[in-house]
């Protein structure tokens, strides 16, 4: 089980969000950390703060976003609680099972690391919808794409000793995977696998590639480690796990940085 | 299992309520839906909302009330999800275990409604404190008991056959038994257990005993209904199950009405 809001001004601005996209993000970021144990989500409960002023066609446009995700992996709504709220905010509790589940404490010294798909999206997507700049890669920010079927085959495949999604920033969750296992985690910065298009981006507006990539939040793509040599298009090597502790991009000790909610 | 959300200018304003009382009667609201199917409350999962002004012995103190009821009824916090909000707000997601759960949908042709407890307390508590009138019946507002144990109990000894909190007040509560159980509830005005003080408090200030008893949202008492005679100290008849449909008091069938989110 796994729990998250998504709260008006802090998650998503309206300006920026439909209802359409805010209900889906809502649901994806729940479902991400289901997918993040390797478990398959099934079932969800809702809390749903509405305001005064939000329309029939909004709220019905929040749950074609939910519905969406619902049909896309097999999830149910069980119940939920719907109450008047000065701000607009989803609560998901989310539910799956898994046969063996991974946790962010399990890697192992030789492990190397790994991550799914491309990313920076979700930063430079977000940078693009506040400038409004028009670009293809703003639905990255919207309507990211979650690896709830990624991190199942991965788990039946593989020895999969330690797994995080990155929606705190690669920085962030590498360092949480680094602590809680104790261990050292030795990145390539040249090898993280950014969105082609995100790169040609950075570059036009003369955005910082390396800082953005670090510490982009909102990312669903799943950081891992295993021992074994993974062969799936979707996974990238970026790195490799050693004995000491923190996290080291290109040799360098790297304390995490980014967005958090409590400084 | 059951979700409730505790919103600041929805469920309360900081003004009234205390930290404390914030984390007591979010929890208490959420476990009281859990004693009306008379389960038994184990386990819950947190979302809270902090403001950017909140101070650690706040949220401490928020804590502390949490925790008055975590002890009282053995149930355990397993997770939950922190993040910086404009306003502050509490969404809580209980499971509980039941042998045999009650529902709003079995009430029968014959059978008695009991009401556990005192009601008023939770509305004329609010208009003293709304009123700034030093009272001791504001602690029926802020917080409230609820009947956990009292549930389990009845489900052991008796044949409850539908049971609701009245967290919605009375009348609306009454009328969700009604509906889903497709039948007539006759109450009778004067059998309804209303607290001493707050009689007292209704006379002195001239207000509307009967109005406020009807509609009086926040009340964790139990309606139930059951074809045995409950000899419990806290277990009150008002009225009986008859065929048909609506909710009678004093013979005169009465709509619900009361506070609603969403008129």
């Amino acid at each position: 089980m796994s729990t998250d809001s998504f709260i008006e001004g802090v998650h998503f601005t309206p300006s920026i969000f439909s209802p359409y996209n805010i209900g889906y993000k809502a649901l994806a970021s729940a479902l991400s950390d289901i997918a993040a144990s390797a478990g398959k989500p099934t079932w969800y409960f809702l809390n749903l703060g509405i305001k005064k002023n939000q329309t029939r066609k909004e709220i019905n446009d929040i749950f074609r976003g939910l519905q969406y995700l619902e049909r896309k992996y097999s999830v149910k709504l069980l119940g939920g609680d719907t109450a008047r709220s000065p701000f607009l905010f989803l609560s998901i509790t989310v539910g799956g099972t898994a046969k063996k589940p991974i946790t962010r404490c399990g890697a192992k010294k030789g492990d190397k690391i790994y991550l799914t798909g491309n990313i920076g999206g979700a930063i430079f997507g977000f940078i693009a919808l506040q400038k409004k700049i028009k670009s293809t890669i703003t639905k990255y920010h919207l309507t990211p794409e979650i690896r709830c079927e990624e991190a199942l085959k991965l788990n039946r495949k593989y020895r999969i000793n330690s797994m995080i999604d990155i929606s705190d920033g690669l920085l962030i969750d590498s360092n949480h995977i680094s602590e809680e296992s104790g261990k050292k985690l030795n990145i390539n910065l040249k090898e993280i696998p950014i969105c082609p298009e995100c790169k040609k981006f950075a570059e036009k507006y003369s955005l910082d590639l390396k800082e953005n990539i670090l510490t982009s939040g909102e990312e669903f793509e799943l950081l891992f480690t295993s021992p074994d040599n993974i062969k799936e298009k979707f996974a990238h090597k970026i790195g490799y796990v050693s004995s000491g502790k923190g996290v080291y991009i290109d040799g360098k000790l790297t304390p995490p940085r980014g967005y958090r909610h409590f400084e």
